[in-house]
């Protein structure tokens, strides 16, 4: 392939600025892709047990043929990996391969090894530089750009973290095909997410091409890692530490955190499976509380529906939950101010506003409701 | 007292600028003082138990006399507590508080405090707000300002944490008469600091009035506290990041940090007398190098010992220690570059100087001398 093959975005935050390029087959040519940003020719590679047989290889040829020097770190797959234990054990790591201020971390992998690498790369040496290689649809469309990093609490989702940009992100989407179905529509949630959030027409895009998309359409697939990243990008260069527009990006997150605590990050719900529901969630109370109308929400329903992601409690194992539960996840929301919890509601597909009006009591109805 | 027994220092570092306030009686002032820097009247004071029992009810007092609503959390004392378990634990107990990003963190307490409250609010909820109230002369000269928090590794101190700057630094200078001489003289080492950095006046000025200083004489404290946090809000200002002056601050400290992890971090040597035998060292190794004249390196050394800071190995436990194991402590300092050790020498007193130009073989020399 030709370096024409490959789309560059630029994520504007002045002096932490930094490119997305997305093509295919970019682990192979990441060697002469990473070097122009290196400090110094030594990275580390950081990975899990999935995703290190099919890609460590590759991008450590890479590198190395760029005369750029490799060590290489494996932690296990899964969303417990994002802890505290595995970010001391990670830091310590790395001081034992001496990194330096200038050593460049490399996060290869989904969701779970970018947030927990950049949240490493952040405070070892108080602040080390990082790259994003990220090999899930959802770490490319949203979790890998934006400098939002962090490990779980036990009293939620990424409560701990720090605001820290990598300095160039890869996104393969040739990697895309070793995915399988369910963590394809979990990361195709976030890109709908985009539709939801101003963007009616690429919503309707999607409802064209969703299907063929996730069924194998390469170049449907770049287009929509692209539009994500462009839409995530803006967001992001306009309100880099969540004060206000960002929090948009957050929409079907309050309820989906809620559900992922009360499912124990277990591997039993995705996050973007959560995200899906959550949004059917928000477009549901959008509509009882008037300000969507039946139309649109509808049909955000049934086109999530339409290609097989979860848009009710029915494969959750719920039976045990309960309001007051899922209400106690939600208060220790990072959004929440002086006790009021922020929301994002829609006024219908594309139209998505903050609010922080929302009574407890239409919450509860909405819970208890879902719940029964 | 009245409000111009205050004196008000700046650092200027645009959005992230705050003032230091030195005064006497600040704490019991904290309310008033503390109430237009909040995002909300909400604060966690993060104390330990040596400092609670001392300023904790006052503190408290004040902050609810601005109706201000208080919480607070009580860590053992000691240079253990800047661990991975303790910023957990911290974490933990405050996102169980339900800590909001308007909530303000309150670091009562010396370096240990003020180092593991700045990292744990800069990753709390990817970042809230926080204060330091600096209870020991060195936290009130030294660690408060800057920004530079962190905890201990097993591969040495600081070397996990974040560039963060609190909103308000209160220094207290009465707190100064709890401390015993050992205490104080730990804290003088770096205010002597500033004095070898840029400032041969302020040297002269410490050589007359250090005795009294540390005797008792509140005004020269405070003179000695303003100079200090002075000088290093310049620096700071001037190079948040340590990408070149800032790094003359840790004049005697590469050293230092290397004397500490072989002590074991247990008490037995306080980081000030650490830095105090670290600089010895750095005008010792400057001298041998034929950098700075014999009378300089004679006078530095002969102030510290005149009030009774140590200046050699003989208080240390040091007859197992080696070359070797030093060395290896420094190859990890956070200012190493492609493997080159930097190091802080000295033409003379106030003639500090950044040097990569240090040779193996000459640092071995010298430690071996300060070992045998």
């Amino acid at each position: 392939m030709t370096a024409s093959n490959i789309s560059t975005l630029r994520v504007d935050l002045g002096d932490r600025s930094y490119d997305i390029k997305v093509g295919s087959g970019l682990i192979e040519r990441a060697g002469e892709l990473m070097a122009p940003v290196l400090a110094r020719p030594r990275v580390v590679i950081i990975t899990d047990d999935n995703v290190a047989p099919l890609y460590l290889d590759a991008l450590t040829k890479s590198l190395n043929a760029a005369h750029v020097q490799t060590d290489a770190i494996t932690v296990p797959a899964g969303e417990q990996t994002k802890s505290f234990a595995q970010l001391e054990s990670l830091s310590e790591k790395l001081l034992e391969l001496k990194v330096e201020r200038t050593t460049t971390l490399v996060a290869l992998g989904g969701g779970v090894i970018g947030d927990l690498v950049g949240f490493t790369a952040s405070v070892t040496l108080r602040g080390i530089p990082f790259i994003q290689v990220p090999t899930t649809l959802l770490a490319q469309v949203d979790s890998s750009v934006g400098g939002k990093t962090g490990i779980n609490t036990r009293f939620g989702k990424n409560l701990v973290g720090a605001f820290y940009q990598p300095k160039l992100v890869l996104a393969d989407t040739e990697v895309l095909n070793t995915l399988d179905r369910r963590q394809l529509l979990a990361g195709y949630a976030e890109v709908l997410k985009y539709g939801f959030i101003d963007d009616p027409d690429f919503f309707e895009w999607l409802e064209i091409n969703g299907k063929p998309l996730l069924g194998g359409d390469i170049g449907l697939r770049r287009e929509a890692v692209l539009s994500s990243c462009g839409a995530k990008a803006r967001v992001v260069a306009e309100d880099e530490f969540e004060k206000g527009k960002r929090a948009l990006l957050n929409l079907g997150h309050t309820f989906g955190h809620a559900l992922e605590a009360e499912s124990g990050y277990g591997g039993g719900l995705l996050h973007g499976e959560a995200v899906a529901i959550g949004t059917a969630m928000a477009f549901d109370l959008s509509h009882k509380l008037g300000l969507c109308d039946g139309q649109d929400f509808g049909r955000a329903v049934a086109h999530m529906k339409s290609v097989g992601l979860p848009t009710d409690f029915s494969t959750l194992n719920a039976k045990d939950w309960t309001v007051d539960a899922l209400m106690n996840h939600m208060s220790r929301d990072k959004k929440v101010e002086g006790g009021t919890m922020t929301f994002i509601m829609v006024k219908g597909i594309g139209k998505s506003f903050i609010t922080q009006d929302i009574r407890e009591d239409d919450l509860r109805q909405l819970l208890a409701r879902w719940l029964s």
